[in-house]
């Protein structure tokens, strides 16, 4: 097993540009595939795809842990995530903004803000690791 | 459909820190979890995992296309990946080792360094939207 701070994964070809990518921490095993224009299946979820996927569940895994701990009763919980690519290659990912819609008979807004705030600056480590400006803004929906 | 240069995707809560990820582009979902010492059920792949995978299969998609242009025979291929995190939160990926692995009957080690600096200058979006330090390494293997 590696050690705590260090992750490992792999992403091995299947056929065209399919491939099966696993976490050694987890040993869980995703599919990925790119898109036909460029030899692609598109049989399953694309890198760049996975990587805001990445990023809004590891914020909402910070999010709801938070607003637990802050005995919110949340019922109904999503991120929604956009990312702007540059227009030249390699395309990254200039500016994200990420959208929190929270739930729940009676949750603080109060409480959404500083979950959300704290993740962003102290917790996500994807957010972290990304080098795009990186926006949020949060929608609190009362249950009745 | 969202503008060609803007990427969309989502992340839905289903039970402790298990989400559903889903990418609008492809359709396709993912479920991720967290590990049990934060409430998660492990049932799933873990976010940093999924970033780390993201960046292997993007990179890995380029290589491999840019080896079939080159006329290369490559019937293996495979990127393993190791971050290493930060000790203190939030335990960013502050440097990434890529290593390539590829197999075939008669590949070119030039063709293959030279695709790899392709990805990583050049195309993958992916390694362009981190701030990780990133280095690589690649080992050629002959089918007999």
């Amino acid at each position: 097993m590696p050690e705590n701070n260090i992750y490992e994964a792999d992403a091995t070809m299947v056929q065209g540009l399919q491939f099966v990518g696993r976490g050694a921490q987890s040993g869980v095993a995703i599919v990925l595939d790119g898109v036909k224009a460029h030899g692609g299946l598109e049989s399953a979820i694309r890198p760049m795809e996975c990587l805001l996927i990445s990023l809004a569940s590891c914020t909402g895994m910070d999010v709801i842990s938070i607003l637990r701990k802050k005995r919110q009763d949340v019922s109904e919980f999503r991120v929604e995530v956009e990312g702007v690519r540059a227009e030249e290659y390699p395309k990254r990912y200039e500016r994200i903004t990420l959208h929190y819609i929270v739930r729940g008979p009676d949750v603080s807004e109060q409480a959404v803000a500083r979950s959300i705030e704290l993740s962003q600056t102290k917790y996500c480590g994807v957010t972290a690791s990304l080098n795009s400006e990186i926006e949020y803004e949060y929608t609190v929906e009362s249950e009745n």
